[in-house]
């Protein structure tokens, strides 16, 4: 079976994880500062908060900024993303503000500037497929309207263009993984401070007569030692897995004719004629033994029914797959995947 | 140092973690299913659903309920438990109607009484320190008004009483710890069915062209497989671990002249004769090696100040404490920090 997912477990992981239990640690302990420290240094960012999940992220993301600006309302999304970041606008009782993509899978910016005002209390773009946004045009627009900017680099492990929160998932699918795992990050120093209360029940310290005291809403984002002990072992590798998937893409390339880029590719997309014909590729993937995944769909009008015009995220949630390119396939894996889509 | 928590690194968790990395699934794996059977065969339920913690055991609780019943819009919790079970239902954007405790720190019939009407999705008691609040009387009630009820027995792993769910956390100051974690408990198929879809995003189905369509609300309340190998083992121990509970609470009333008892004890609680005086015990336990916490405090007046009247759990906030009573304590450990109470 090549299957999306690759993960690693090599002796560097073993030995971590033994350690962690060496330690008798398995809630909060040394490799969680550890995991922290290395991916900030990996991105190159002050602070990093590592968390349960690439959800857990998100939410922790947002529930910080809102904790800092109740007043504002509403989170602007791309209509084309996987739907935990929505969920987490709608679980912090925020209102999604959906924004159409382009064929670059990106949030348009055309539809954006249409959508940003006074009630916006962050944009939300995905760095969907590890394909970064457009970042300089969505800064400017947030900058106008006095925004805060959250990057959703779940599917893009590394990109980091400096707004105030970007959040990882180390699901098994992604560029590193720890099982379960995910990690916000920020150059923001009261961001962090925000991030971390909110993940730990909004608790006000852990000085013995404070403990039980809480001075914001909040809820348990924490990661867990021992998967930290996983994570400080593969993001050693981070760098190498990239450059291993971004040459996938390029034989891909060489092999389709075409020119796609992604700076942390997550997959690699194909659009198909039709519906039809995209369902058929994926099942006759999945009979030769090759896991690939139906594209999400356009949100707001397949999965949350709130209506809408999305043309470009309703095209290609119709008709769009993406196939495996992660850093354990041959090239003779990908050949063979090429050679089943036709 | 005397900690208010034990954590158990034996063989058999370095043996189940090292198989799950030789599996090489450190997201989903055999494991959880494993660990999911465990603690149902202890409990003796049909439904145990393994989630990242005891926080998120009661938000997948409470969101696989309002799925089922989303008019009701209030959920009934005492006083006087820990933040995160209230928290989970902020989140689930329900409002939290409060009751007062008795001076067993359970849920007070006579105060519930007056709260539960049509509006009420679900009593939610705790099984707080470990000891079963008054199940009989809030099932009754919960009939009279057709509502759900879940019991949060994060303080008392093991205790269900058959209510709609049951939640446990596996926190390191819990009776088991995986570090962190916690488990959804039921009998209802229906119910275990919201729960499983509500904790991996609303999820439709893994069939394979069905995968990224969603038809509930939903988030990530995901175990990882290696916890959930470390939960394996420990689970096996815990009918041991309860009983040492159980004869250290025994120790605390034979050399205090008390009479407390707690099915699944996690704590030993103590009333002090002032806050003052409370406060100088936790700091001569801290200062002699002993680690002990304050009582949680009244949380509608004191953490949420929304007001309201609270009389007991104003009292007991006010001059509670807890010491440790867990399995890794020795007699002469629990004479010690009796000795340091006057």
């Amino acid at each position: 079976m090549i299957s999306l997912a690759h993960s690693t477990v090599n002796d560097k992981v073993r030995a971590n994880v033994n350690s962690a239990l060496d330690d008798n640690r398995l809630g909060q302990g040394r490799f969680i500062k550890e995991f922290e420290d290395a991916v900030a240094k990996f991105v190159g960012v002050k602070h990093a908060i590592a968390v349960s999940n690439g959800s857990m992220a998100d939410m922790v993301a947002l529930s910080a900024l809102k904790a800092q600006r109740p007043e504002k309302t509403e989170v602007i999304v791309p209509a084309l993303t996987f739907i935990a970041q929505t969920n987490s606008i709608l679980i912090n009782g925020l209102k999604p503000v959906f924004v159409d993509v382009g064929y670059d899978y990106q949030m348009s910016i055309a539809d954006l500037q249409g959508k940003v005002n006074e009630n916006t209390l962050a944009i939300f773009p995905a760095h969907l497929m590890g394909r970064k946004a457009d970042m300089v045009s969505i800064k400017e627009l947030a900058r106008k309207f006095d925004t805060f900017v959250i990057e959703d680099a779940c599917e893009g492990f590394g990109i980091f263009e400096g707004s105030d929160f970007g959040t990882f998932s180390f699901f098994p699918s992604h560029t590193i993984t720890t099982g379960e795992g995910g990690m916000v990050i920020t150059n923001n120093d009261l961001h962090a401070e925000f991030a971390r209360k909110v993940s730990n029940h909004g608790r006000k310290s852990d000085d013995i007569l404070e403990k039980f005291h809480f001075d914001c809403f909040g809820f348990n984002g924490k990661m867990s030692n021992v998967l930290a002990a996983i994570g400080c072992a593969v993001v050693e590798d981070a760098g190498d897995v990239i450059r291993v998937r971004q040459s996938n893409v390029t034989l891909y390339n060489s092999l389709l004719e075409r020119n796609w880029f992604a700076e942390s590719p997550h997959g690699y997309p194909m659009l198909c004629k039709t519906t039809e014909e995209r369902d058929a590729i994926l099942i006759r993937l999945w009979e030769n033994g090759v896991e690939a995944r139906k594209f999400f769909s356009c949100l707001p009008t397949k999965e949350y029914k709130y209506g809408g015009s999305y043309p470009n995220a309703e095209d290609i949630g119709a008709r769009g797959l993406f196939l495996p390119a992660h850093q354990g396939l041959t090239e003779e894996d990908v050949q063979k995947i090429v050679s089943l889509l036709s």
